[in-house]
């Protein structure tokens, strides 16, 4: 009980992690809804996520944003890659990752 | 003349800038050309370069090689995103690119 009561408030303190998943639809939907997203919340940053082919599209994405709508306001924070697990077990195959963190710096 | 001649022990002394350019063959193949180049050459880092689709197919051949072959051993230096015009004057697309450099760290 104590325990819970205690979580509540760091929960509140700490920004929402704002993440955007990115999958096989054109880039362009992903820019809309990545400018909605950073002029609607408190947060200015932004985590990129994508697997596989997808990850084309994410570099597509942040580099639409960044150059055709937001120059010089969105900055590359942190790119990160990595490999994720995929499946059910006994047939499990390994696909690389992304994250890519933007910031707005307006 | 004196130009020249001034030139190029600085040549010598700079280690040649090491890059691996990832087209759309299989990742495998990229992968054996990765560990043949970091085995042989006195330099320790290599700097993976892709563009447009074959963005996701350089993760997946610094992945597979850092975690298959090179476990512990290799490490993600840097990664830059970025976006190059390409097509004749008059026809020109952009294209987003990534640049990987990876550093040997036996």
């Amino acid at each position: 009980m104590s325990e819970s009561d205690k979580s509540k408030p760091e929960e509140s303190r700490k920004p929402t992690e704002n993440i955007m998943y990115i999958g096989t639809k054109p880039p362009m939907s992903y820019v809309m809804a990545t400018l909605s997203s950073l002029n609607n919340q408190d947060s200015n940053q932004l985590v990129f996520k994508a697997r596989g082919r997808a990850i084309s599209i994410a570099v597509d994405v942040v580099e639409i944003t960044r150059r055709r709508f937001m120059r010089d306001k969105l900055a590359v924070k942190d790119i990160k890659i990595g490999t994720e697990q995929v499946g059910e077990a006994g047939d499990t195959r390994n696909v690389s990752t992304i994250e890519i963190t933007v910031e707005r710096t307006d």
